[in-house]
Order: C-alpha cells, then structure tokens, then sequence
C-alpha cells in the first residue's frame, strides 16, 4: 500500500493526524463519528497555498490595475494606484489597509461574478510568483494535498474557511483542491441581481457583506455548513476562534496549526508577521496540546514542483 | 425495475423530468452535463413540503410564544402577543409583517444557534398540523421526495434554496428530505461569536442579515453555491428570479412549478393568495414553456401518510 501521506515525515504530527482518522472512522471505537458529521475545515492562505510575500488575491489585483488602467487615465497621478503603475516598490511595501481596500474595490466590483472570474482564470494561468517563477496554483501544499485527498478516501468532507475572497477561490478550490465551490467558504462583497439585455446577471458591488476572519469564521461555519467540523486546520491568529469553536464539540476533535517556520523552502514567520501573524494561536495551541506542524521538521516536501 | 417517480401520474411534468435526466446524464447526447455541475435547487414552503394555513415556521413562532409565556409577563396585554396567548383568532388572522417580524424575533433571538434547534427538534416531534393531525414533517410532498431521491441516484447535488429560516430548516431537511444541512440555504438573522463559561457559542441575535427570497435567491445560490444550477423548482413569484437565473445558464435546464390546484387533497390557490403567491410566475412559466405541475392531475398521491 502507498503512504496516503507520503510527504509527512514519520513524526508526531502525522500520527496525531492518522491516529484521529482511525479512531472517528472505527465503527468499533468509542470516538467513531458518523460520516455526515466528519466535516474538515481548512483555511486557505497559509494552510493550503502560501500567502508571502502579499497574499495571492492582492498580487491578482495590482496586476488587475496594470490591466485596467488604459481605462482609467487618472490613476496614473492617484494613490495608490500611481504606486503601482510607476512600479514604485517602496510605495508598494508601504501600501496601508485603506490602499488596499480601496484596490479591491476598483478591481473586484462593477463586473459579473462570471467576467470577474474569468479574469482570475486568466490570471491564475499567465502570472508567475516572483520567487518560484511558479503558476501561483503550483504553491499548494503537497502535503496538504495529500491530506485532503486521504480525509476524503476516509470519508471526510472537506471545506475551505478562509478570509479569501469567495469568487476568487472559487476559480480554483475544485482543481487544485478537489473542492467543489460549495464547498468553499470565503468573505464575500455585495451582491447584485439585474437584468442586462434581458438575461439576469449577479453583479459585484462595492462593500462588503461578510468577512470570513476570526470570529467571523465560526459564523461563516454556522451559516454555510450548519454543523460543527471534527477537523480543523490553520496557520494564524485569523483561525483560532475556527479552531476554538471546533475544539468545544462533543466527541473526538483534530485542531492542527501549520508553523511557517522554514526560510529555506518557504517562508518562517509568526509572532511579528503582518501577513498570517501566529502569536496566541501558538501559546494556545501548545498550552491545550493541539497540532503544531513544522513544516521545516513534518514535511519532506513541501511543494510539487521540488525534485 | 420499480419506478422511482410512482407518485406521478403517466403525463406530461413526468415525462419532461425523466427526458430532462436522461439528456443531462447521457454521455452520448449533447445536453451531457458532468456530475459536478448537476445541480438541483427547490424551494422548500408550498415546493417540498405544504404551506397553508400559514409557514410552518410560523406555527412554530406562535407555538413558542405560548411556551415562553411563563417568562414574559408583559406580553398578556401587548400586542400581537395577546392575541396568542388570549387565541384570539380574529386577531390571529389579521396579524401584519410587522406583527410577525416582532414574533419571530422574540422567539428566534438570544439563544445558541443549539438552543434554538432543539427547540424546533422538540416542536417537531410533538406539533400536529391542525387539519391533517399530522407531525408537520408528514407534509412533505411524497411525488417531491421521489423526486429528490431520482434526482440524486442520477448524480445530481440537491440543495434547498427558501425564504424559510436557515436555523430551522437544517433540524429536519437531512431527515426529510435526505438534504444535508450544509446543502440547505435560507434567510438568516445576526449571528455573534461568544465565549460563555469559556466555551465558544454562536447566539442568534435581532435583525436580518439576508433574506433568501425574490431576488435573493440567485444571489444565494452564488453565494452558497457558487454555480448555476441546472434545474430549478419552486411554486410562487418568489421563486421567479431563481428560475429565470437557472434559464439563463448555457446548455440544458428545466424549470418547474408546482401548481397548488387540488383543494380536496391538498389547497388550492394561486393569484390571490398572500401565502405562496404565483402570479407573474405562473404567466412566465407558462410562455416561456417551464413545467408546471398540477398537484391534481401530475401526482396520484400528496402525502406519505395517504392511502
């Protein structure tokens, strides 16, 4: 029999991980959970694809704005678009949380959810990350493609809870993931239905209806999946109340942390981070002996693409 | 070979389900839809399950009404809940939206998301409907849970998409209707993230987040969903804008409406009525060539509990 996960070393955390599924899938142990309830949620950046050096859906919108700017004359002289535009990277590693707000908002509103999402398709298949000259979809996780793909074969199903934008996911989730929108779940800007030319269409507004972060992800997990997960994964503080509220089940539970904590073949970061900062979730994770997963000592591989 | 739609008569909604199922899940024929994207929506009051006299839901509220009397004096004197507790069904009869929006958020507020669901699982397995003397889970449509059954042994994802509240539908539509709670989407009121005695909640709170009806729906389904369904069913004009949404996708679809014409066995209304209206819906359907189902004559049996 092949190892279903191959790139895990053999070390605590992936026993911690096969010991779970073994024990809520043993219809003769006292932690077997029914399979409608093995329900898995995973956040997305920084758990299953990587989130340096800016998360991926803030690299697709600056390009968004090199595409669009023919169209908008005055962006050339406007921050923060000029920014961009001028390529003025000191200006770009600068970018504040309204700069960035006020990107999505001109590249992410105004279309349908369909053209919005070609765009992404198109993106995803041209744009090449700066690091890895790498399609960005070729920075998932093996290994967390591996775990996918095995909590499913012992059947799981699996969900994406991420702060991610929840059409941009949703170009990708189904290919890279094996998990079919549905099954996604992400922040989400207004919504509008018109009538264009006598065809209904869903057209994106400016303003946000629902940010899927920290608290907002055991709600998201209320409203969406109506029932609580078994299995949680993720890497920042932004997941901690996703894990928490999975923790406070009745029953068997799988908190899991990845520790990004491997400069040579991804990224080491956490307490001091801006992008996925791991500071309480770390204390909180090692005082209540949840999962923490080293991806520098837990993983042989990190990425498909390495040898 | 048993036939799986047996509560449907040998006519013309039959035959255009089975030809719709059989193109869509023929390899060979150019309506072939793969399985992923077969996806099936239906309303749930006056589509899956009955409607009259008034939202099940609703029967709910005032029930619970009753039963939190004890804890609020006030409300023998105020109004509409007097007019409950005091069974005044003159006044019961005359309640407004702003009456009813003021009962359900007095009964469906300030308890766990839990809380709140084992008071329905409580109400369901006691409440009888006052002219069946039925559980009000035994109005589901027996032709309708056919339906759901065929639709899934041929791959297709069914999913609920109501104006009922999302809460209450996910404690019985798994049951019922074999419709997992994380594939029923409906209207939602505030949800918050709170920790009591150091366990993470969610506590249903006051005022509306979404309403999933009229327009409401499509951007529902793209939000729960997040692709277009390939068949749609509802039964009044708050399901138009999610069947005109399914019509507008490429390829093959089929849009139905149930049409509430058998007073004898079930109700009968249509234009006039303020619960389940079908007006402009019923004219479109019926120009636009959709199916729509006669409950008199399209099914030979209404309810399991019949003969």
């Amino acid at each position: 029999m092949a190892d279903p996960l191959a790139s895990w070393n053999e070390a605590a955390a992936k026993q911690s991980i096969l010991e779970f599924v073994e024990s809520v899938t043993d219809p003769g142990s006292p932690a077997f959970v029914s399979q409608a309830e093995r329900i898995a949620v995973f956040d997305n950046d920084g758990t299953l694809w990587a989130e340096q050096p800016m998360y991926f859906q803030l690299a697709f919108a600056i390009d968004r704005v090199r595409q669009m700017a023919p169209d908008h004359p005055g962006w050339s002289t406007q921050a923060p678009f000029a920014a961009i535009l001028s390529d003025d990277r000191e200006a770009l590693a600068g970018l504040t949380e309204h700069d960035i707000v006020e990107i999505v908002a001109a590249t992410h509103s105004g279309m349908t959810v369909e053209g919005f999402q070609a765009s992404v398709a198109d993106w995803l298949g041209t744009a090449r990350h700066s690091r890895f000259d790498q399609p960005y979809t070729a920075l998932a996780y093996q290994p967390m493609l591996e775990l996918l793909e095995y909590l499913r074969a012992n059947g799981f199903k699996t969900f994406i809870v991420s702060g991610g934008g929840i059409d941009f996911m949703r170009v990708f989730t189904e290919e890279v993931y094996g998990i079919p929108p549905e099954q996604a779940v992400g922040s989400m800007g207004k919504l509008a239905f018109e009538m264009r030319d006598g065809n209904p269409v869903l057209v994106k507004q400016q303003g946000i209806d629902f940010i899927d972060d920290k608290e907002g992800k055991p709600i998201g997990i209320a409203r969406f999946i109506g029932r609580r997960p078994i299995a949680a994964f993720g890497n920042s503080d932004g997941d901690l109340a996703m894990l928490q509220y999975t923790a406070s089940g009745a029953g068997a539970q799988l908190m899991v942390y990845i520790h990004h904590d491997d400069a040579e073949r991804e990224w080491a970061y956490d307490r001091e981070s801006h992008v996925g900062r791991l500071d309480a979730g770390l204390d909180e994770a090692r005082e209540r002996g949840w999962t923490v997963v080293s991806m520098k000592n837990d993983w042989n591989r990190v990425f498909g693409f390495e040898e």
